[in-house]
């Protein structure tokens, strides 16, 4: 069991979210089980994850910290992390794919340092040499999550755009970012 | 209904995902309904909200478009707006909870602008307001997404970090951001 899920489970639950059995996600579901583990499923934690690559959705699915609810976190350092820690000792567990671990397994390896092609490691195959691995592809250290980091931010004062007359963050200035020219879209 | 469910699904299903049925995913699960009604439920649609707060969640329970994915992107505009966009013509809409359309709804209204505590407006009460709202706080506008901002990130060149031997992006330079000083944590 990963997650208190079955393997067909795991994959039906993470296509339905994600759109498809990812490795990543497989991956990462393994290691969201490994740091249950350690930090207990008991405690109210907190999540940081390391990439924006498939592993937030990870962490979504199978813990109650979300992006929208604030209690999952996302680092821009493009490593294959995840940090589970008590929100208020601020006390938790980092989890890593341990490249030195994965050279047992080749396949995983091989697919994560981008060595080979969908077409020669059919995904079939790759999940089964992921739910071989499981845990043992891992590697676990206890952390101490800096306090500014954790810190839960506010919602600063409500201001109307005078320009576009939307609600914004008055931080911002006079006018909202987008009327300032940093929007991402034209009017049609 | 709202995105094909009842109001207790929806109630329920957000509950389930973000924790507790927040004001502003309700609203935003009535955002995210009216933009399928404009763009269609078969159009293959990428997704932006402006604002990392609740709308986020909004998205991923309701749309295949998730964080993780990368079919949502979230930029820190700090305002209640959701786009949805064909990711190939890069035609879509953009919503937004219109200030003006809320005060015909006052609890909407004074919620939003954090104008009432709690205690003074109890959230069965401000639940009500926004299902008898509906569609009728919102505003919506055909939109071009910036072909530069709806470009999909290629994930780039992976190397091993000299001081963690851990994977990184190349582009970090020699050592990953963790080991230069941005890290989050400390090692117990």
């Amino acid at each position: 069991m990963i997650c208190g899920k079955t393997e067909k489970q795991l994959i039906h639950e993470i296509e339905s979210f994600h759109g498809f059995a990812a490795p990543g996600l497989l991956i990462g579901a393994f290691m969201v089980d490994l740091l249950y583990n350690h930090i207990g499923s008991s405690v109210e934690a907190d999540a940081v994850v390391e990439t924006r690559h498939c592993l937030p959705d990870a962490v979504q699915m199978l813990t109650p910290c979300t992006v929208g609810n604030g209690w999952l976190k996302i680092v821009d350092f493009d490593k294959f992390a995840i940090t589970m820690y008590d929100r208020f000792t601020l006390e938790g567990y980092r989890t890593w794919l341990d490249l030195d671990k994965t050279k047992s397994h080749p396949d995983i390896y091989n697919w994560f340092m981008g060595l080979v092609s969908k077409k020669d490691l059919p995904i079939e195959t790759l999940r089964r040499s992921i739910f071989a691995a499981g845990h043992s592809v891992l590697s676990i250290q206890g952390v101490n999550v800096e306090p500014d980091f954790a810190k839960r931010e506010k919602k600063g004062k409500i201001a109307v755009c005078k320009k576009c007359k939307e609600a914004y963050s008055a931080w911002q200035g006079d006018i909202c970012l987008a009327c300032s020219g940093k929007g991402y879209y034209s009017a049609i």
